[in-house]
């Protein structure tokens, strides 16, 4: 097995992820908020870039049935008009149950953008290390796609990346070869215990916490709350099929 | 001080490194050459994107003066009809003293021309750590740019930024914030110790290793060799001017 991590979307080229199953991390928050979500019934996640979008998937979705909720943030901050912000803490069964979201994050959702062409793609957090690890252990290329922000390496992710190549060391039943990437991701988070110190540290926990979001934090730091792999299949997120 | 690492050139947006020294590294090989030339006395070295400008700019300094040196790589071999290659074992005094070079890298003139808009511009690797860390110490921003390996994170550039990070943390009076790639790879620096072995377990190195060039990555690892440390002003790289 080939392990690699990319620090932020742009380091994923065309080609990069054929053959390969990517993990997309957003620690701080969104891939944190769609394990949530899919953790607690919602039927499908479907991540959209721009506000735009997102208002027309939304509109498409609604010809079809119940009406999708609206989710997001800008700034960290919930969007105007928007039925839910980017806190895991809104993802709650009553919230969510049986509803499909459309989702549009700064950052998360260029990464899911970036590693549609793999062959599976993955939701990862820290709510989901060991299922995810787990789910990859028998694949022969792994590609962890750290949603980074704003185009900069991130360290949230990058730890994140780490505890997943840890306990994918301690699963795969092949030899693993680790990238570069994935070599500094797992001495980081040999280093880096997960707590909310740590990610307050960072810069995507320090913007959190300067608008008045930091309880999220310690969330976001709870290791393997959830068993559950959300799964991308044509740009919708949902629980794996059986 | 605020000290940020910029894992590959891509992640420098224009006007991020405004008001900042900017310190480029691509320690497998370019900056370990450059750093080699000007210490052996090179006039200066004028980097070039591709082998169409470094033409130009030979023919152009080749018009006020002694002929400039064409140097450089690509696929880690030295260019068809080039002068030099991209080894540090060939910038010797008896080949480079008093010539200017022209120089074209995959990775490493991609970093200095990225690095351009900052106030200064340096070119380090394990050669002048040191050097670096001393003549940076007093600066309010400080961006080390690594050249990273075709648009991807680096180990061998993180390595080297994570040790001129701890040099500095030793030396600066005031206080030092490190955003997330700083933290990052002064982390990574207190895992991995400098070494032709740590080299060769990172892309760079294992790349320079299948065209038979492995045994530059014990001269590439020597730390502290120099105490120079080169300027890039106006696009071309000189000894700093006293």
């Amino acid at each position: 097995m080939r392990v690699d991590v990319y620090c932020t979307p742009e380091e994923v080229r065309a080609g990069d992820l054929a053959g390969a199953t990517a993990v997309v991390i957003d620690v701080v928050r969104a891939t944190s908020c769609i394990v949530e979500a899919i953790a607690n019934g919602a039927r499908a996640v479907h991540p959209a870039v721009s506000l735009e979008e997102a208002a027309v998937l939304q509109a498409r979705l609604n010809g079809h049935g119940d009406r999708a909720l609206l989710c997001g943030e800008r700034g960290g901050l919930r969007i105007d008009g928007f039925d839910l912000g980017n806190s895991p803490t809104e993802f709650t069964a009553a919230a969510v149950g049986g509803r499909r979201l459309v989702m549009t994050t700064t950052n998360g959702t260029r990464a899911f953008a970036a590693a549609r062409h793999a062959d599976r793609v993955l939701a990862a957090s820290f709510f989901n290390r060991s299922a995810v690890a787990d789910a990859v252990r028998d694949d022969d290329a792994v590609a962890i796609v750290c949603a980074g922000k704003e185009g900069r390496f991130s360290l949230d992710d990058a730890v994140c990346a780490g505890h997943i190549v840890r306990a994918l060391l301690e699963r795969a039943a092949d030899p693993v070869t680790l990238a570069d990437g994935a070599l500094a991701v797992r001495d980081l988070a040999g280093v880096h215990g997960v707590s909310a110190d740590m990610l307050a540290g960072t810069a995507a926990g320090q913007a959190l916490v300067e608008v008045g979001l930091g309880a999220d934090l310690a969330l976001c730091a709870r290791i393997d709350r959830h068993q559950i792999v959300p799964m991308m299949q044509d740009g919708v997120i949902t629980a794996p099929r059986a």
